[in-house]
């Protein structure tokens, strides 16, 4: 498959490299900011990159748009490309249907995965989510899609956005509490790496049974005197305090 | 060494075993609710059973106190036990002084890790954190812990409580957002599953580099229009869409 890529950020960046190395030919790279499109094309065989989003000559078969939410509508609003190449984006929160402006065979191809530039990410065991605006379409993107992952599923627009928002909560939040964890030791000189065999114990024990009967903790034994111990520490840190309470709450609420 | 330990809960029931493993003597366990002690017991060699905090002709060498924080300081007050032998807590939060009135030699044992019953826990990975009233008792309780774990450290009263508070964090809190994001998706009938590959590559990538740096997702994007779809989603579920919004804020505030 010849495909061209809008967007030269964390998603972009490994799916280019991966269509190559599962021998498709990447022909363009676009990014607004054409220092961000020549980092990704050096890193690839014979890639164009650009800053015009003017494609009408392009010979992609595939134009994939793996930009930030905020910035997609603005460019599928000036993107010029052939019409019988299929067009898809990577968004988890997007339906289908913000292509509807495009006269083109329309996809989505999301990887349920978080993607940073500098840490490989093994895709063939990631959840990839696939639609398609026709059968033909689907069968294209549904046949790139199981060249690189084991776990290929059929998900439409509806459903695509509740995986998204159930990943914010199990990645995205739950990175940040690891990160208010690491502040909170570092303040007192402590190592991170303390609260590392426990966060791989409670990650195995809530992915092995499920996490609602995993719950441990002062919240889920109703122990008062630590939370305020611990409420009284974090006074100082007003916004680490309100996170404490508020889960807290939440913790004692499921399980009263 | 011959020990006997107060109370019959997810850290007794883990630690008993392992002791005796390590050809320990567990004289007596001790729960309020005599059924949980000799549910205990039965697990153990030869082991007495009780809900009768008088062991003053015990020939126990180490009392280990693994409570909930709420009932220690009933249980030391009630406590008898000869004046010879070492007592020592298993509490995150509750300082070696907790312990004051007793005339013992006196010691913390605090694993930083988390026990559910049914579930085997590697303590050999796990951080020990020990305290000791005097040296020799700091000796016993170290070569003790020495036997069960590879991450044995000395650890005072004030430092284990913000192990604990960063533990709450990283590990409670986790476990918590784990389980609404099963919430949202068992809601529309999708399974847990699909999140798994995610959760292990976000909890892979943030130990490996670190969770700071590690942060993606629309918050620390700053993607105002999914965060604003995610909310509207989550609007018939008050109690997630406020922890969504905390933390949403609270990324924001750190990647600013």
């Amino acid at each position: 498959l010849k495909i061209s890529l809008i967007g030269a950020g964390n998603v972009a960046w490994h799916l280019a490299q991966l269509f190559e190395k599962n021998n498709h030919t990447i022909l363009e790279i676009y990014s607004r900011d054409l220092s961000n499109s020549e980092k990704l094309s050096r890193k690839l065989l014979c890639t164009q990159a650009t800053d015009d989003l003017n494609f009408s000559k392009s010979k992609a078969e595939l134009f994939v748009i793996a930009l930030a939410d905020d910035a997609l509508e603005d460019c599928i609003s000036m993107l010029k490309i052939p019409e019988e190449c299929i067009v898809a984006h990577t968004s988890g929160s997007q339906p289908i249907a913000v292509l509807k402006n495009l006269p083109n065979p329309k996809g989505v191809f999301y990887p349920l995965q978080t993607f940073s530039k500098h840490k490989e990410v093994n895709l063939a065991k990631s959840v990839l989510c696939i639609e398609g605006s026709d059968k033909p379409t689907e069968q294209i993107l549904l046949q790139l899609a199981n060249e690189i992952s084991k776990n290929v599923r059929l998900v439409n627009s509806a459903q695509r956005k509740i995986l998204h928002i159930a990943a914010v909560f199990a990645c995205n939040f739950t990175n940040h509490l690891l990160t208010i964890s690491q502040e909170i030791l570092e303040k007192e000189n402590a190592p991170f790496d303390l609260m590392k065999p426990l966060i791989l114990e409670t990650i195995e024990k809530a992915l092995k049974t499920n996490p609602k009967s995993s719950q441990t903790g002062p919240a889920v034994r109703k122990d008062k005197q630590i939370i305020q111990t611990h409420m009284e520490y974090l006074k100082e840190d007003k916004d680490k305090q309100a996170i404490y309470q508020l889960l807290t709450d939440s913790i004692e609420k499921m399980y009263k």
